[in-house]
């Protein structure tokens, strides 16, 4: 099925305990369309860069089999560009630099031809933003699935509530689904936020692995112990792919199918901090995925037979 | 099989956001071994208390089926008493009182007929006494697990690890992992433990489940996401009981079936912390814990079909 993708495209600089990167692509559609296009090779991005933004850097996408045809060009002005250093524990994280520059008045326009795409991911952005592309599609898609981040909680709380009206899924971190909710208790936080609109939660918890909620069921997938995270920009946004694009690829929104593809999305985050930005998410083999993805389905089964 | 369980039998007083306690039973020796009693009738208890231990407290422990010949009552002396306050979030506390009194000089006295038991569960207690009961068996049991904690690491690592050389599970929280290690990825963390003599290493994550270490083999459990905490008192006592206990029901002490343990204590440390103290601990029912148990299974399972 065909994939919508929304959201940011990049320069990142990253510094952490293993070394720097100089400017490198990065933003969540970047990520996002990356990842997705190993499930589908119908991917359609919606973004705006700079004319400072290598045409390598979009080659790369389409090379990849990611249809660029929504992504502006805006001549005389500069791409977004965040920089960032990660203390010592990979769990928390300075930003040295945020340069909004074309984002600031990103108006999403979207390509007649995307127009009919079955399934939509609004990676991270403002929620007015996100909010205009739902408006802009003439059929609602299958499927609607956003992420956001506390920075929109803190400063457009009431366009974010909006947006998330009209969503089926969202994805956010345990720190976040705290904050939109009020309630430390994921639980009730789950509960709480699927009241105000999304049928589906997934929380995110880094190195705990990630929850995901519908009425009454949770599942609970867990993360991979890894020796080493070598750089958690993008993990987020790799899941959001792994997670959407499977879901596309399969065609099946069940809560059965949602759990695989919350493992696909723990997958495709498990090889995002691996290397550098998107270093690690150009070239893998679908026998590597395959394989990763077994690892994870090991890691929590256990067999027991029960008396009743 | 035969299970001998050792630790602190005592007197609590807590105070969580939902209410206080007058000093109730505590101990992990207590929580251990009424646990374990759900699952063998043959629970031998080493212990020390003060003559101001009610009778009742012990009978209660007997009426579950726990054999208390090991339990020395010191005449004229008080028994252990500790005292916390949870703050609001559950994940952290304040010690208000630790009288040590009949702990000080604790010498374990292991009953002649306690002397054969198979599986050994040394609560948390100073790594001296447990290396103590260690060398006072005549025959090495099956299996030896052994729960610390921090305050351990702090005034006396070296004897914690001349105790830890000797035992084949050690059971211990991610944080005090990464203190014992040095190493802040528990993956490290745990090559590291294991190089100190366990085979085995439970680390408990609270909220975030437990991950079980063996060689190159991992196994991640979830925890139940609850609504509410009531009282975390006595948790890790509980997954440290429910642990062992099915070891050695099953007697088997394979990873898979340390697997299956991990999920059994797993369960028990969620009904722990339902009630205060170990009131949730007392009459449970065997269809009680097999749907708790159940629950988990459910919790984190996931069918997913490969190519390859």
């Amino acid at each position: 099925m065909s994939l919508l993708v929304i959201g940011s495209v990049a320069f990142d600089a990253i510094e952490t305990p293993f070394g720097k990167t100089d400017k490198i692509i990065g933003g969540a559609a970047t990520y996002i369309s990356m990842v997705s296009s190993y499930h589908t090779d119908d991917v359609n991005l919606v973004g705006v860069v700079g004319e400072d933004f290598p045409n390598e850097h979009i080659e790369l996408l389409q090379n990849m089999g990611v249809n660029t045809d929504g992504l502006q060009i805006k001549e005389g002005e500069k791409s977004f560009f965040w920089s960032g250093r990660y203390h010592n524990d990979m769990n928390s994280r300075d930003t040295l630099v945020t340069e909004l520059n074309v984002l600031e008045n990103f108006d999403p326009i979207i390509p007649e031809a995307y127009q009919n795409c079955e399934y939509l991911m609004l990676g991270n952005l403002s929620p007015q933003v996100q909010h205009t592309v739902i408006s802009r599609l003439r059929n609602r898609p299958k499927l609607v699935a956003m992420d956001t981040m506390n920075f929109w909680m803190d400063i457009a709380l009431p366009e974010l509530t909006e947006t998330i009206k009209k969503i089926d899924v969202l994805i956010i971190n345990d720190e976040e689904a705290r904050q939109l909710s009020g309630e430390y208790s994921l639980v009730k936080a789950s509960q709480k936020i699927m009241a105000m609109g999304p049928r589906f939660l997934v929380i995110k918890k880094g190195e705990h692995g990630a929850l995901l909620f519908h009425e009454n069921y949770v599942f609970s997938a867990p993360a991979l112990p890894l020796e080493e995270v070598f750089d958690p920009t993008g993990a987020g946004d790799s899941f959001a792919g792994g997670f959407i694009s499977y879901l596309a690829k399969t065609d099946d929104i069940t809560f059965e199918n949602m759990k695989r593809a919350v493992i696909y999305g723990s997958a495709m985050a498990s090889f995002c901090v691996e290397k550098f930005g998107t270093e690690r998410l150009v070239g893998l083999t679908h026998t590597e995925i395959e394989n990763r993805v077994k690892a994870f389905i090991s890691l929590s089964s256990v067999d027991i037979s029960l008396a009743n």
